[in-house]
């Protein structure tokens, strides 16, 4: 991406030419700043690039004053408050306290909370920032915003970063004043609700990948049981048994039998619950009963499953590829053909072996490039591009035929093995015959529901239609529209 | 991507805390619905988390009253059109007559129509939903929005998915006003013209993929043929005139040598209309000329059929890592060694081959490393963030750079093997040589458009000069600047 | 992408439809064009079909009439912009003084200067165009848009391509009335500052991917210098000392032995900034003073370092995979055998090479799939929908983790071949040693910093603290926020 947008542009041109743009600015509405740190100086910078009249108010306006773009005014805390009906709070929670000085100036103004508490603030307060300094200030009009952008992008401008500013409050007209600046000032507002919110929104800059920890804990979970079992069935055993060390076998073979155990079980995993919820529905009869807790979050969590069953399916690809590089692939070939020399046998070739991997190897790419699709659309850019018909197209029936295609990549693969005595090592059964469980459930309750009886009373009840019709306020859960942003 | 903006906030917090906001959102604009299906519901909701006031126009107000937000007000439906000017009908098509009565109420105010029709009734009616709203009420304003978004979406708010409302209507003001309310609610209007577009505006939905059809086709049609054409010389010639069974190069082999001849074909294909459409330009000697249909439609997919050459060549790249891993690849290895010991040779060693081979991997790596740079450059984020200049030395500059290296890596991979009598099996020619033809066309066309005759007239006729010129209102064909939309 | 935005409706409604139009259209706000090329007609059609009246002026009317939208009015200059507060400028530089007859009329009203200068001139003029044009209007407030916008873009309506209007002048009004304008024609308008900004926002159509030239330019002299290297100790070595021809490898063996040396010490280069600046910030003691200017560039352009290692380390991957499919691999196999065969030996495997290799290709696949994760989190969109947290946990943890996984691969590729002493052809040393030195520092400075001697000073640095508090007006300089735009 060209970087030509990066520079902060704006704030040097407003700090460059100062003097001429005072005047200008005289123009714009005034708005109030309370603080003097990064952020009070990025937030004035970007107001006064935008065309407002700021006043800064400080405890100490001479020794501050060097600290602000010439274009703010920078006075006693009292003065700054007096004249703008919005007051940006840019101080700390623990120096919330040190305003109530001028909670009658204050009075009857909007107070813009900036703030974002740390971590171990987060779990101290049971109160957010915003309604503590609401409760310091009955007689204001709290309004959180701001707090998810940084000083730097306050500076630089919103050119390619998120331009989204959750905001809340529970005054509607003061909630509009603020959106208007916030549009104003190149971001654009998303409404939060109410004053309630904040405590959410001031953790939205803590979060880390919340919708991924589950998902990611569930692929490191399977992984693990199934490279033990690999271990177990591959390493193992030889060893014990007759005593072969194969333990060169683990960062590679193992790991490359483990990955597409994980991707096809994760795979799987994205359209069971589907499948779930469809069966609930015709149980209940009725859409506008809320899913259970766990279902509604593995619903929530399809995208996540999706993606991460597509990493592990890469990571297999690229592990095989790397099989013929190895340097025990190289000595078994050259021992294959000592062996057939010594035993004088002129010509290999075992006809069934040959189609065996010609046809599983053929399925598995076209189950990684089908999978690659539904990666490449769920790509933020591509998935909004796409209308609903266009995007389920993808992520419901592609998706379906991945699974599919993968399963007869694992039933290829598996061929006889399942039933040859011999490949129950440990008395356990190969792994692909463990993996097929879940897939096959969900391929099999996706074929009942294409029965018509189930497919019409599902198409009925997902129209709106109840089995006993008394609906109360209960909005749709509409988990097959929900699934545009929800699913892979 | 994190689902942490996944959940409809919004609409929660609404719900939850429907009390104190009831009063507050008494300040904003009314605006009316009748109908009380899931979208209007969803609707109520979205209004009323956006500061409108919302009043419900129901025939049985009491049942329905406890399927809105209690911040919506739920009346009769004369009583419910009354006050406000803007009034969302959520209602089927085949029930606006129902609303006929109300014809008085509703004379002067704006109807907006959010109306799916199912494809069948698309195809029945000539006459959009809105058109005939508007036939129904003559003395109304209809504007066509909304249709776009899901009842969900409205939920949740547009916070991943796609933004855009298309909005049409004959009255600019009306279509003002309602670009207005979708602005509020957080979407993004985009003006779709007068009302005659309302069918395309409710077909939007209905589409799928429609860019891609032809294109898709054409790659399908493609690698039939030269999957027919490589079978017939690869597998059926062996069997007929050698009895050799080779059925088994069906599921890897044959794929592989039929995918990079449709990779090769499908990317001349995106630059032979545009050396078309510049030697239509050359022979008429302007711009201002419409091109005829074909060659118009050809230009507008060249990014589908791109995408697809990239798509192609990548299976190609996965099914040749795929080669070594095969078992026949094994076989043949181990009895090319017997062989060897059985002849007694010591040392195997083909120089021309191993050169042959070494230039032509290389060279195809490189072609699908610069195809991939065009794949990613046309993701949207991506193409949105480069100047014009940018987006046309990637697609036009680096894509011919692509195409030559193709060329190449053919012609190595040909190497000599046109020119001997064994490879004309059947008396067919070998599969690359019927690939090189379109593509030779297309490098000969571009070095002859450098020449400079006709650079110079070329470079005259794209900015404007006209052979004789008497311009009409005709906006330019300027298909060099209309790649950066219609373009891989 | 479905091509389904990409046509050019509302154009085409308008122009369909004038009659009907040309009423409601004297509703809007009138503008003024001065101008009949392709850009004015292009304006023309898009102001009408936003809503706006427009008004050309034309010396002769009644021939360019025919080359407008039928709802636009024609008519002389000195008319035209007699009732418009905005006049659209849309004639060639060259051509701005023939406009002086009209400075009269003009005077008071807001020009919008949409020219854009060929490179020529741009180099060529120290004043940009619109900086001319408001010297030859000095009773006229200059307003620089649309440059950066095609006349194609303007007709079909800004659906799918790049939305942002950079818009710079010295007077605040103007520049909002414009803005709003690019808001209505459904742009997103930038604030670039004042007029003296023309000059940069004129150089933004010219220019060629800034931000990846040095980075490309790296690249491409790394490889260089690791290519004769590499040729020098494979290829020259053994055919100047041992007489061997070993020529072949040049197209693939020795690329695949740079290109892993590119990436790696591209991807340690991406790191080496971040730990300068730190090194740096320590011993100033503060946050607030500008780094100097090659250290700042570098900092910038550490996401084109990063995803130029990425590509290369693609490049190698496929390179490797093409390995067992060469001609010389399967006639080094086939010769192996026979010298096992012709040795009388019956079983081949050398232990150490097996795990040696096993390990670090593990290892190579590994970097490789923690490398796509941060080349994915670097796209835009996606990128846009992390938090800093989140980003900074992608580009700096996980960036590290690519950083060690591939330091481990080198060691393990590397294995005790350093202290070898035949691996030191024409006494240069392996070329892997080479590579190690820079990420070695990087991960030792890393390590350093996390004592806490370093770690707690920094920290107390970046929240704010100065070794000496004499702050003037210095916006902090906080790479560490900034990575968020500037970093991989």
């Amino acid at each position: 991406m060209p970087g030509e947008m990066d520079k902060p542009l704006i704030s040097r041109h407003l700090v460059d030419s100062d003097g001429s743009l005072t005047e200008a600015l005289s123009q714009g509405p005034k708005v109030g700043i309370l603080g003097s740190g990064d952020f009070a100086r990025s937030l004035a910078t970007r107001l006064v690039g935008s065309g407002f009249g700021v006043v800064v108010g400080s405890r100490n306006p001479k020794r501050t004053a060097g600290l602000f773009p010439a274009a703010a005014q920078v006075t006693f805390q009292a003065e700054a408050v007096s004249s703008p009906e919005v007051i940006f709070v840019a101080v700390f929670r623990e120096h919330y306290t040190s305003l109530c000085g001028l909670s009658d100036q204050l009075a009857g103004k909007i107070l813009v909370d900036v703030s974002n508490p740390t971590e171990q603030q987060h779990l101290q307060h049971r109160q957010s920032n915003a309604e503590y300094l609401a409760s310091l200030f009955p007689a204001c009009t709290v309004v959180k915003a701001f707090n998810v952008i940084s000083a730097w992008t306050l500076q630089a401008g919103p050119r390619d970063g998120n331009r989204q500013v959750p905001i809340c409050s529970d005054q509607l007209e003061a909630k509009r004043s603020v959106s208007e600046m916030v549009r104003a000032m190149g971001f654009t507002p998303v409404d939060m609700g109410s004053l309630a919110s904040a405590r959410e929104v001031e953790a939205m800059p803590l979060r880390l990948l919340p919708g991924w920890k589950v998902p990611t804990l569930l692929a490191l979970g399977l992984f693990i049981c199934f490279y033990a079992y690999n271990f177990t069935r591959d390493v193992l055993q030889p060893y014990v048994q007759e005593g072969r060390n194969k333990f060169y076998k683990l960062p590679v073979s193992v790991v490359n039998t483990t990955l597409p155990c994980v991707a096809y079980v994760l795979l799987s995993l994205v359209y069971l619950p589907g499948v779930l919820a469809a069966a609930l529905q015709l149980h209940r009869g009725t859409k506008y009963q809320r899913f259970p807790d766990w279902l509604d979050h593995w619903l929530q969590h399809r995208k996540q499953i999706g993606l991460l069953s597509f990493f592990c399916a890469s990571l297999h690809a690229l592990y095989s590829f790397c099989l013929p590089l190895l340097r025990s692939t190289r000595y078994d070939v050259v021992n294959l053909a000592i062996k057939q020399v010594l035993a004088n046998k002129s010509h290999l070739w075992v006809e069934e072996e040959v189609w065996r991997m010609e046809i599983y190897l053929s399925l598995g790419v076209l189950a990684l490039g089908t999978l690659s699709l539904l990666a490449v659309t769920s790509l933020p850019s591509i998935a909004n591009s796409l209308n609903w018909r266009e995007f389920s197209f993808f992520q419901s029936t592609l998706g379906f035929v991945a699974l599919v295609l993968s399963t007869l990549h694992t039933l290829t693969y598996g061929w006889t093995r399942a039933f040859e005595e011999s490949r129950y090592k440990f008395y356990l059964p190969p792994t692909f015959t463990l993996t097929l469980l879940v897939p096959c459930v969900v391929i099999l309750a996706k074929g009942l529901f294409l029965l018509p009886c189930f497919r019409r009373r599902l198409a009925k009840i997902r129209r709106g239609w109840e089995k006993d019709g008394t609906v109360k306020f209960m909005l749709p859960v509409d988990h097959v529209l929900a699934e545009k942003t929800s699913h892979v």
